[in-house]
Parts: structure tokens; sequence; C-alpha cells
């Protein structure tokens, strides 16, 4: 079962085209994969400052190697939407999102959809290791559901 | 009675020195001003298109001509934070906007406040025109209390 | 020959990781497609509010539709890099730009890349239609090399 | 003298009423602020992950405390700016910059114009300490002219 979060377009999200700008709609998609985060009980301060902030050899980081992004209809300020979160595990040391940006009064349109590729690894040395089990966690909450066989084939 | 905006402090609101940057405090005050509008039912794509989609003497915008802030505490990537938005009528064509931003279980530590100032123009000639009347009925609905003379008092 | 543009990286561009924040790479890569455009003649004012500014049926919007980026290494406040822009036609109404963001004083190594697709329509129906004069003009200055042929075969 | 760097809006900047965002001529402000430290020799990775990478009590770190800015003009994309930067010593642990936006071909003319005070802290303790001897050298090699002693008396 996938998270959903819902959110209203902001002026801030907004390009002198009228529109959302393109860049801000990965934006978007990571702030609903934040409040994934937070919903599984995640810390985010710990989550996302821990790249940085410790040096040890135990230091975790996970962060993003790869992204796109497909602009399907505009999206204007004011909008109500809803972004669908999905996490799948590719392997041991990584993970993809797809996400699904709907108007929350048609939930069957899709705006934009988008995928991101993360990779665990230790900052210091940049070398791979395994996600720690909070994600693992995480990933069996919100991941593709089983009667999405297809979905889950290619990434195993 | 102000109007009161949650929202949790999301990783691209941070910079490398690991707290929010203190542009983007701006951005959360102004995040919160939209929600107000959309609050007293104003239709923000229409509210922010105005300026730009229409060129007629009766189109109306109201850009911001004044900005400050104060930055008293560091915000990190998580802190759940509620947002105090307190307009008040300046003259028939104007208004402030005063925020407070304190952490949602610390109501009264303030970790920012901030003021923006409005002004209603024709975005064709640019020259003051007086606030229309939803933007009357917002200002009387989240404006600051009766029992605060003081801070009326400045702006009248 | 590809458009070579120079850049350091803001404070503004980084986040609570101490790195650029993986959204904003699209960002500087799209900076760099705006001085590419600039550096043609074309006026960017004209060129990005022609979407909003008139509703006639000879208006024009370029939009992004599909963007997606790796990121091999992360990059700091204060790097100095050198984003390539190389275009490419895809058809009478598109085109694909591919971007290469370095080190300025490791022009071979690769930090980041990037592609963004562009269709162009007439905003007021959202119909696909002929890309502008001073677009293909653009295109011919900057495109992929003819020694590279293969790059423009699974293009054309 | 004041420190002058030009640069051209981006598309990035604006919002979906057609010219700069508010919140973004700040930081505007804040690049061209780094343009000067770097004309100075002050490394800016060095400088800006200072409070965060450092833990030590001879960590340095000289956060904004306030900022303010006027809006007298509308900004659009692709419009050629220079800005002024020019800071003001106050104290030995604190400055003020003072900011002025103009367009490059009128630079008589101020499109907006901003100040934001910095002070020097331990960021562990968030006690305040003096400023390094590389800022002092900044601060003479861009303040206020001698010229101008009124602008200079109000912080002294």
């Amino acid at each position: 079962m996938p998270f959903l979060y819902h959110r209203t377009v902001r002026f801030q999200d907004t390009d002198a085209a009228g529109v959302v700008y393109f860049v801000n709609v990965l934006g978007i998609c990571h702030e609903a994969y934040e409040a994934s985060l937070a919903a599984s009980g995640i810390s985010l301060k710990t989550f996302f400052s821990n790249a940085s902030a410790s040096q040890s050899e135990e230091a975790t980081a996970i962060p993003i190697v790869h992204a796109e992004v497909d602009f399907f209809r505009p999206m204007f300020c004011g909008d109500r939407q809803v972004i669908q979160v999905q996490p799948q595990l590719i392997s041991e040391q990584a993970f993809n999102i797809c996400y699904q940006i709907s108007p929350t009064d048609q939930p069957e349109q899709v705006l934009s959809q988008a995928q991101t590729r993360h990779v665990c690894i230790n900052p210091l040395r940049r070398a791979k290791k395994r996600l720690p089990a909070e994600i693992i966690a995480w990933l069996h909450q919100w991941h593709a559901d089983a009667a999405e066989p297809g979905l889950l084939k290619s990434d195993s």
C-alpha cells in the first residue's frame, strides 16, 4: 500500500510561465518521501544530517544517485494534490521510489510521475553498505503491493 | 485572533550549515500567508496570477514592497513548527502582516519573527488602488485582537 | 560544439547533508540552458513569459516533458564548475538537451549528467506545433558534433 | 569602494506573477555576498561549512540575525543587473551588509535595496566571539567609502 501525502501548490513552486517550475516537481516528491519517513517514526533531523555530522566508520548516508520525472499536465498555484509514494527494495544496499502526483479531487488523473534511486553508503569512504533496519521496516510498510508482481519483478 | 499554520521543516529548506537557510524563513511565512488566504475562501490561483494574466484596467495585484525578519534560534530538518499570521490594515490600499514562528511543542518560544508590507496596485499602470473586499474580509478575520491596542495603534 | 557555462556552487544550492541538494542540479542545468539561449541572441524575458502572457493562437511555449539526472560525485559550496549544454533536434516539434557538469579544473571528470526533453506547443490549446526559427538556429549553433554520428542517429 | 556583482535574472527566480519572487531577492543578495568573499580569497566551502562540520571550541560561524529588503520595481527573467555589496563593521563581533540592485544599463536606478546583519559566534555554545582576521580584511576591502561618513556613523 503506497504512502499518500496531501499538499497544496504554493506560489513559491511556480515560475513566470504561471505553472510549477519543472525542477520543483522533484522537490514536491522529496517532501512526500520525508513525510513517509516521519510517518514510520524515523527522525528526519538524524536521518538527513547523518552524512555531514558524523565522520565515523559507523555513519550512514543514503544519497540519491538517479532521478527522473515525466510531466503530463501543468500545475497551478493553489491546486490541491495527492502524492503517492511507493518504495521498492532493489538490493541490500539500494532502493527505488516511484511517485505519482494527482489532483486531490481526481485521483485517477496523473499530473506527473517520477522515480528516484537511493544507495546506502558510508559518507566518509563513500563505500556501499547495508540499508539500516529502520529503512527496511519503512520499505515493508509502504512498498508495492504483492498484487502487482510486474512492478516488483523488474527490480528484484 | 491570528491564523495558525502548522508545518514541518523540510530538507529542501536547509543549507550546508545544517539549519534552515535564512531566505527560506520568509518563504515559510509566505506559505503560511497563502494558507490563511485559502482558509478565508480566497482562490490562490486567481489571487496570485491576476497580476500577469489580465492586463485590463480592472486587474489587481498586491505585491510585497518591504520585508524584514529576525532570527533568534536555528531551525533543523524535521522540526515541527507553528507559524502565527497576523495581518493589520494600514490604509485603504495597504496592509502589514506580522509572523511568529515557534516550535509546536513550545509555542511560547519564538524562533523567528518577520513582517511584510503589501500594497494594492493596478499591475498595468502600477498605480495604488483600494484593497478588494475579499482581502478586507480576510483582514477582519485574522487581524490583531482589540485587546492589543498597542499593536494596532502604531499602524493606524 | 556544445555550449559551455561556468558557475560557482552557491550556499543556497546546498542542503543539511553539506552538498548540493539533488533537485538543484537540474536547476543548475536549466540556468546553463538559459545562458545558451541568451548567447544565441534569444530574449529570455519574451521566451519564458510567452506561455502565460499571450493567449492568442500564435503563442508558443516549449515546456519540459521529461527530465532525468545521474549523480556521480557530491558538489560543495564554492566549487567551480563548467556545465556542457548540447541540444539535439528529435522532430519538428521537439528537442532534447544533454548536460554534463564537471569541475572547472578537471573537465574530464563528470560530477553529474542530465537530460531534458522539450516539446513546442500552443499554450492555449496545448497542441504540438513547429519549433520557432530562432530555436532551430540555436540548435544548429550548439548541437552535437557531426563527428559523433551515434548520438545524432538515435534521435533523428 | 563597494563590491560589484553582475548577474542575469533566471527563470527559477520568478513566480507566477511573472516577476522575481520577493524572497529570492535576498537570495540574490547572498549570492553577491558569496562572490565578494571569494573575490577576497576566502574559501566558501570552509567558510560556510564551519558551523556544522566542526564541533570544537575553535569553530566559528557567522549567521545572519536580521534581514530587511525594499522592493521598488519588478524584476523580469533575463534582466541584467548589478548588485552593490557594502559591508560595515558594527562591533568586534558583528557587521552589516547593505545591498543595492540596479539594471546594468541604468546603474543609477535602484530596483531593490536590502540589509543583513551578521554576528560571529561559536556554533557549539552559540556565544559571541571576535570576527576572524580574514573577515576584517574583507570588510576593509569593500567597506563604505570615507566620503560617506553618514552611513558609517550610524553603525559605529
